[in-house]
């Protein structure tokens, strides 16, 4: 790991310094945490006391608290996208001290751009386009005819099949599958006859796909992931899905074939989406919801159970069985008081 | 891929060929997308409108819409069923170009069957017997036991675990494990004991697996997919599990140990299977759905929340805690105006 | 497999023997499959017919039955667990033919304790440290830096990142990922800014993962998996997160970022847990339910939706959109009968 100093931080990162800036940061900690020579961060307000008692060798904190702070400080206007761009700095990606690993299976004609690393058990198939500056880990696949762009971040395990594009800098993590068949079947007198998945995963530039998460092929057209979108890991993206540019998806999450989803929204953790929907730009689903509609506006949507102490639900939940009934015992008893009045 | 006429597919496929059977298709595409060297099909009436527009060379159309379309079509029964296998000749699993890679680890007593692929970095363990034209993609395992039946297709990365039975014709999808441990845990005095999983999986003909599901081992006796159930992405099917035959679940699915499911049920998308449960035949259980008692009745059963905007789901969800005081002040109500009346 | 009889059975296991001990026992089966040559188990009372009528050669049985039963027992305390402790006696683990096998990589720095075996295909990174007895199976990644416990067990294609701990006992199931990011993202301006993750996972001792699990290393901080905790198939747990000691989590569970779970609690099936949450210990949450906060009272906890057929839920789910202005017209009514009283 290097370590910076404060002020070779700022060159890099930008903002106001404030304290000494020779202060040496080897590595960095929460505000509890952090020791002297490691940098920690200020997010906002509520975060003032524990700022204060944290013995960090310096602070990434908003200018709006300036006043409010001593110390070694790098002052900025957004503390939290700099503080990453720092731990990016005092933490580089591990370069591993093989290029192309003998034990990596290469097919003859696959083309291999410049710098790129590719590790052991991992295998290339035919046909195979991998841009410049691709670190591809160990046992990956990589199926005929799959085109990455430049430096991309492929950790150990990441299956894309054959056919499948990836734009540049993604990063897809240990385990996630890429172009997988959907799930298409045909009824036919009295069996499944299986609907082969001819369409491919198209991901844009940017992109971050989470581990053991499976994004699976179009049926006919593409399913797209389109530039900036970040998946969580444990995600399921079906069939001819497209999920707009810089959306971000939490864990868990299930989305059912061909439905669209905007740019810009954000998807709760183990949210599940029926398919067939469009969803706008800029919505935002709440955690464990259930979206079985079309969402026009932008905003925030919910479809959660409160929990409850078991036997309490268990009183409760029994009604919901009976809402109908008891909507019209209320609509009976409205009429009643009218007619009496 | 090989380029067909229309008149060749017919052949093939059966059906009625009417238009120009020499038209030339080399690929498929949506109505929308196909142009003139691609087949496209309809479903049904509601896609005349596209159907009419198309530019594809040519059409799987059912035979009641023989007087609506114009054009080269191929009118059949069972359009969907029919584009499925018309899309296996023009697009057909592609073969790899070796047979036994050396870059395979093969136990000496495995007994491949003839005509069997198996990829770079795949494991076969001792005593496997696999039937004559599998294809086994790389970085496969099957472990010391495992028997397969005839043309399996597994892809890159399938875990099959020891003594499991896969019968003829599977399709077993990247990352699916087949035969991890069951979760039994015996409690003792202070901490947890391993129940050692000595049942296997068994998989009838015809099964399909989706990418990364996962599929218990039984404790004692077996865990079993039937003939022709297709399990999509995500699924965890735990211990002990019966799956009927030609059931489908799609993705995200929980079946919890010990629930047999019977054939011709289709589970919609992240339902969750509570244990110990019986679900007859020709069941649906729709998407989202908690299904905590068994079903004895075929239908369509459904228990998931209507999505809201947030804040009208904070105003509603409150009252969830207290409907059954809210039912019981609609009863004293009745009760006083039948009183007074 | 070995064969044991019940006297040699009992010597390991403790117990009072009755009937025959020189029975010999080659395998187990429920009460209903088991043969002569079988050992089986009576969990309780409620088994007493079936037992009655089974044809095993010894059961395992609660002391409290002994009147109740006659033929070959082992009558103890606690029958699962012991009958836990026979089943890990008739069935040991196999151990494979191999010990570093020669197609797995090992960095030379690796130090590798005594009596480990590495499967085929493995690979391990410089700086890690394996202790005496570990099983790793084919297929693993054992990042670098990583260091794993004494007599640990690693199933096939198991996968640990840099820096990782694990203690003794391990049991790691296939498929399953310790250490990949947390979902850690910044906002800046017009996209998301990857904030890099830079804690670890530690696990405890004793403990159990199971297959395609995700667990998510902390972004500053560790994430924390206590000693004896016990974690089914397709969980995920995001960064930061403290699972405390013998916890058991069942399949599919999402538990969100920085949660913290007490100790002895279970989590079952599917159930969904949101971020920065504290769960006390001795806590049961109901499989499928929603957890959004604090549970600071032993006890068990529900939020899930009973199953209708799907007509009535058509009817019923209409109105829990409407319950707010139903308990408003309740209210209604009963202001205006007590301003006529």
């Amino acid at each position: 790991m290097p370590a910076l100093t404060l002020a070779e931080l700022q060159v890099q990162l930008g903002g106001t310094l404030r304290g000494d800036g020779s202060v040496l940061l080897a590595s960095a900690a929460s505000l509890e945490q952090a020791g002297p020579g490691q940098l920690s961060f200020v997010l906002g307000q509520k975060y003032l006391p524990q700022a204060r008692a944290s013995l960090a060798g310096a602070l990434v904190a908003p200018e709006t608290l300036a006043a409010d702070l001593s110390g070694n400080l790098l002052l900025v206007a957004d503390p939290h996208a700099t503080f990453a761009r720092a731990l990016a700095l005092l933490y580089p990606e591990p370069k591993p001290d093989w290029s192309i690993h003998p034990g990596a299976h290469l097919a003859q004609d696959a083309n291999i751009g410049e710098g790129c690393r590719i590790g052991p058990g991992s295998v290339v198939e035919s046909g195979v386009v991998i841009g410049p500056g691709c670190q591809i880990g160990p046992q990956c696949y990589i199926g005929p005819g799959v085109r990455l762009g430049a430096d991309c971040l492929l950790h150990a395990g990441v299956r894309i099949l054959r056919d499948c594009i990836v734009g540049d800098r993604a990063i897809l993590h240990p385990g996630c599958i890429i172009g997988s068949d959907g799930f298409g079947l045909a009824w036919e007198a009295d069996h499944w006859v299986k609907v082969p998945q001819v369409g491919r995963v198209v991901l844009g530039d940017d992109v971050e796909i989470g581990a053991n998460t499976t994004i699976d092929r179009g049926a006919l057209d593409d399913t797209v992931i389109e530039d900036g979108a970040k998946l969580d890991n444990q995600i399921h993206v079906a069939h001819n899905c497209r999920i707009g540019r810089h959306t971000a998806i939490a864990g868990c999450v299930g989305i059912a074939g061909s439905t669209r989803i905007g740019a810009y929204c954000q998807i709760g953790g183990a949210a599940m989406i029926i398919g067939h929907l469009e969803i706008c730009d800029r919505v935002t689903v709440s955690a464990g919801s259930f979206v079985a509609k079309d969402i026009r506006t932008p905003g925030v949507y919910t479809s959660v159970q409160p929990l409850m102490p078991h036997e309490d639900w268990k009183r409760n939940a029994a009604h919901l069985r009976h809402l109908d009934s008891l909507t019209k015992r209320i609509r009976a008893l409205e009429k009643l008081l009218k007619d009496k009045a």
